[in-house]
């Protein structure tokens, strides 16, 4: 279910072939379940930058007439959007596009820049002034200063890294050159792929190079900084690298990334469906069969099934119409609004003993009234599995995990919430099984949301833990 | 995927807690699968009929402020529309309400008027003037002229059903009834609902009364009219029953319906299930995996997995963010546009001798497509498993099965298609075996797309295979 | 001042350029005070009718596209329109096109058809239904039922002319025909005029033959049908004419009309600017300057200071940008609205005695603002002229006056209405004088609105003085 | 005509009352002719900015809704805005709200920053980065600065004001402040003016004040800075007061200003009558009537008449529903569509010696299609009289006078101009003439688009006349 959401999906391409902006038009599609509030695509042609954002979904914002008049040039920078902080709508929306001291670049990022305030307020006494509330344009500015003192605006990347902490994944655009880079920590996922014809393609996932065929190169380096020049030169600038100790967002195998994405050598669907193993292994029950929740527990579920022996079965129709607008004027209207949105094939729960998985239980509202329909479709029993621990912590990297008075852990014990779902057992996944569960990865993990182990601290902010 | 579109889902309800344009809201997400280039909503209270109708989706059509200032009567009718002849956009979009010699009503109609010409004409000849291309205007002229002899509305829609020839599921809604009426060979579907309160709803699938937690009653009978007064009160006429074998569109199992919908006692997902079993006992093949091309031939891939042991598999992605609007500029945009929407897991099929069940065939550019892509992401062999006939006639009742030109089965044999498609093998599903597939339906089939044998003709069409 | 609007300007074309839409669009503009609430343009190419139309200014409506896609055809009907009776939007937007017997025709409509309600249900009874509120549409089914018995089209419009009581011009396009007819009272204005290449032009007022450089050639005489065909050839049919006295509505000279049209053989300028001598005339008073109420009593200004040789100046800025659509929360807002809209010239008026010339008082409140406007300008005195009589009866032919409840007239004598307006002195044309206006005009004029002789009544319809 | 534009009227009111966003709606549109291209507002509300600019219109752009959600604050800050520099759309829009080291502020402008690129690249150099291509961001880049070594947002406008060079007129809005300042030389207009509840209104022009019901009380001083603070306190800094010859710009009361409003003293009204009397005296001719061309130059065709005792006439209808957009299509469709616009009213005209009143020749083409339509309309002869000199060099002051190969002054003689135009005798007022028609106004003039004598250069310009 819908519960959490990343802030963003960044995209570039460097493409001689000139269909740049059509490129990033279909790669954002592919990325739009990483932000669904605003998007942007800007493109370099003979050296200038063309840009268009607004709020609305890719297929909202762009149409035939937009992308045709964007396209033909050689490189493009694009970005999907989801807010997490407040930070609303179109004058935040990215790619941001500036003029600076060496003329112009374009930026996109996903992720979330810890130490933004102590950078705003540095940056403000030397005359600085701020247009939007977003990461981007601090972000630029630290490129811009960074670029006075430096000989290239791929060195100001790089030197711009040592001010910059949190989380973040970069896509910068100049009239010359189209840059890649990602925190020391690797927090947020970015790589990289190539066209047939030799073009180079930087992404949030790589989904995104599935759908416009390009072929998965390689992920970029927690700390890298990567160079495409015009003609297809690649040069990578490693100065940030291994200044940190790795920390992936686990939470992008479980729920964030796309099931047929791979990130970090690691499958997305075959950690999820070896996070169901898991669960089927420390949590058996006797039942029917194995149904999961649309759309990123069904991974998970395919591996209880897998695991347990016991039969998987389509348990719901998700309605892929329904959208962002809705009306929720009431409760009553409210729960419709949920029905509409997933409905349980009876004839496959009637009479059934079933296993449900799904990926996380956040107010236990949405939770309690799927286990409820599942009940009304005639099932006899309901085993809720959740293919992670109970997130305790909140994310200061992106995510837009409900502050701690929101979690339900922190109202209900395990046992509390059960019963408030209604299900008849609750088990979670361990977090030592959460830790396996992405065997092929390079990195290490943040696990914060679980553990309140920050790899890296807003100065301001005492872990919530010991406060 | 996407091939076919039946034109039209049809909603009715009389509740009298007052939030009907609410209800007919959700129940019309319900049924977008049914028609998403228009909808309508046009609702009773006090007697006064108001309405909305727009091209666009339930949610891009309607908003809050429109339901609530709809909402209110203890009446609505309902509507969402796929136009299969040309017929555009919002002046037929439905429902259409009409004042006339007794008043007003509303009228929405699933289907195909195939005698619409003669009657065109003949109303022409006594003054009749049309402002729509629509079904449902020759629908209201017939009640309109029938009612000048009859003692009711619901009496003028049982006599109007003697001049209506073809498919048509209907809702009337007059200042004081909310009348259903299905064509006497019951070719559309249409059922009938409870709600808690006692209210009662009509719908084009029992789908859309799970959307607003209503109780499925029972479907209404091929030539039934069904009316509810004020009150609540219920009454059939059922002069028109029996005058025809019964002929549901067997393709409503196949492929239109929702999979958690129940059409004539049949669950729709135990249908397709029962068609991917059939299919694999006739047509078994040595693999690895089974996987279904996403949504509606899910159910047929499960089914050929349990037939056949082999085991399933998520095959492929389908991006739920792509609409309507989309690029289409060139060959080279075509084919990013079809991999945007469907994706497949490269871990679940690299390796793998895969079964691969659709639900059809049609122009066989998309299924060799989806081939190659299975191919490209590292399948070692595809069996291609169509859980229906191919189609080789045309349909006169609503739907846009292509014309015979169109059809891959009329250019190629299956052994062409094959090699065409890329497949290693390529089985359909045999006529006999597709009558199979809904054991507890209480109907007849039409299936005529398969055999040319029409259950009714357009006076002026020689059927296809003999001209 | 903005305070009655007749309901509307129709516009009809036959030019072998091909470019008649864009002629309709312009045209139209040039109608657009009129109406503003909706327009519409069809055209008819190689016999077949498209049409586009849309609540909106014609600028807002129509761009660059549209009108391209719509030109090239060789006839053209346009119309805008203001509703007067309440019938709103989109679904009443004219030209109505329709199918008939006969193929198709689209008709455009100017006027009020008072025996509506009797038509109405005399076409119910053998089965009409309706799906506008709008005159068009019995006028479209009377035309379609008298081309039943007759063998043409304009022979059916000539018929249906016997059936159609109260005001109206007409343009209708047929596949072959393009026709104009105005009633046999002639109460709403039409002209004809000629393109240079010999096309032939129909327009409500002569500004938009001036708009298309179309030369005026002669009023449509009432009662008379005007037929273009293929070729440009024009018949005329004169049955209907001579049946009735001729009533051209006295108000477009006075209010309605713009100044720059010339109707029956009088320019509307010329009128006014009579009207302005003869107030002076009967009404003289000692003052420095004259002013006129802009735009309509600019002209009747220009003949008071003529007559009697007091200065003419300019009183009041109008602001062109105010729309529609506008803030009258509130009182205060809602003053705001008109001192946005009209703005003393405070040079012009400062110490001055001024003579202000306008063409009505409705409700008196806006009337008052504007003389209180004067004051604070510093204007010393204001004497107020009126170059109508006070409207005492209700129109049935088009128009919005008030009803009777509504006019200032009938809640204050004159003296009141001069001390609740605020001027130091207030004098009417009279009626005697207002027959004066027009001394070219061929025709006889309808003053009901003035002395409650109607020149033909709704059946239904008690004259008001009389009830 | 609609020739020249400038770029743009500003508005700032502090009002206790609380609705001053609708204060600030209508005032925009009372200043909607020095602006059509975009529009904004910003108001305070408990010391936070909130804002809404877009493309179009005030009452396109703004609604009942959006004026109601930003009304309750006590200070606003509105614009409009033509683009001069081809710097087009959305993201131009004013005014600007930004975040700096001491909080938030908003700024609106009216003007030329002729050094903005000196100012750019300073600012470049230590780190600055630009969203927009707007002189606003300069300005609020250089009060940022400022505000960093000042004791106080309007000391940091007082030294602003020494790095800015060109015309401007200035509201800045911070959380406890509303200030208003303009260039040292006074090139562009802004004036103080009072609500009866004590609250202080500053605009570009008074009709703006006259359209909320504001009295003027003064104009700002060239180089002072006046400052509201909470309470209503109002404070003037004139440290950069005297420091330069004052320079209004001359074409305020020729062209740019509304009629109605005084500027330095002088009614514009006043200014245009004085030109026409001027040009009488100078360029008498034989003639019954004058007319003058709508809007700019109806004044000063009254001061024609006057002062040649030749009658005044309304020559022409203007036809005010004719927008922005367009149909251009060709050559025949751009002649419609002047056309359209400017209707002569043939009988005044007809068989006439016509004085014909315009306030300038651009191109040319538009005066003789007016000439032409004239002609067309009867005109016996045609005698053009331009009230004020040609202009024959670039402003780099905010106004869009074209470019020098553009002038049709750089083409032709008089003589030719004439014979070009269609016109029997043209003649322009003198240079010395111009220089008397603003008897009343306290300031300098630049008259540099007439005499190349600029009060102020950029610094990278030579001079058209030595180039």
């Amino acid at each position: 279910m819908d519960k959490l959401h990343e802030e963003c999906g960044i995209f570039g391409i460097y493409d001689e072939s000139g269909s740049t902006a059509e490129s990033a038009y279909f790669a954002l599609m592919a990325l739009q379940h990483r932000g669904q509030e605003s998007c942007g695509i800007a493109v370099n042609k003979n050296r200038q930058i063309f840009h268009h954002k607004e709020s609305g979904l890719v297929n909202e914002v762009f149409n035939e007439k937009r992308i045709s008049e964007l396209n033909g040039g050689h490189m493009a920078v694009g970005h999907v959007r989801y807010s997490t902080l407040e930070k609303r709508g179109r004058e935040n929306a990215q790619p941001l596009v500036i003029n600076y001291v060496k003329g112009m670049f374009a930026v996109a990022h996903n992720g979330n820049i810890i130490n933004y305030d102590n950078l705003k307020k540095k940056y403000e006494k030397t005359g600085a002034i701020y247009q939007t509330e977003s990461d981007s344009e601090i972000i630029a500015y630290t490129i811009a200063r960074e670029r006075i003192n430096s000989h290239s605006i791929e060195r100001a990347v790089v030197n711009s890294m040592k001010h910059l902490q949190g989380a973040y994944s970069l896509i910068v655009m100049s009239p010359e050159k189209l840059i890649a880079a990602r925190d020391p920590r690797g927090i947020r996922p970015l790589c990289m792929g190539r066209l047939k014809n030799g073009g180079v393609v930087f992404a949030s996932e790589s989904c995104a190079l599935d759908a416009i065929n390009a072929e998965f190169e390689r992920d970029i380096l927690p700390g890298e900084v990567v160079v495409v020049v015009r003609g297809g030169k690649v040069t990578s600038y490693k100065d940030n690298c291994g200044a940190e100790k790795s920390a992936l967002c686990i939470f992008e195998y479980v729920y964030f990334a796309r099931t047929d994405s791979v990130i970090e050598g690691q499958f997305v669907h075959e950690a999820r469906k070896l996070a169901g193993r898991l669960l089927a292994k420390k949590n058996p029950v006797e039942a029917d069969i194995v149904i999961g929740v649309p759309d990123s527990a069904l991974g998970a579920a395919k591996g209880y099934s897998l695991e347990s022996g016991i039969p998987i079965e389509d348990g719901f129709i998700r309605n892929t119409y329904v959208g962002r607008t809705f009306i929720r004027a009431n409760q009553a209207s409210r729960e419709k609004a949920v029905r509409v949105k997933l409905n349980p094939i009876r004839t496959n729960v009637k009479g059934q003993r079933v296993v449900m998985v799904d990926d996380s239980i956040v107010r236990g509202t949405t939770s309690a009234y799927i286990v409820k329909s599942l009940r009304d479709a005639g099932a006899k029993e309901v085993h809720v599995r959740i293919c992670a621990p109970p997130y305790s912590y909140p994310c200061y990297y992106g995510t837009d995990i409900p502050s701690k008075k929101d979690l339900i852990i922190h109202r209900y014990s395990i046992e509390e919430t059960r019963k408030y779902i209604g299900a008849d057992t609750l088990e979670y996944l361990t977090f030592d099984d959460l830790m396996k569960i992405a065997p092929n990865s390079a990195t290490g993990f943040c696990s914060a949301c679980f553990t309140g182990e920050y790899p890296v601290l807003p100065t301001d902010i005492v872990p919530d833990g010991e406060a």
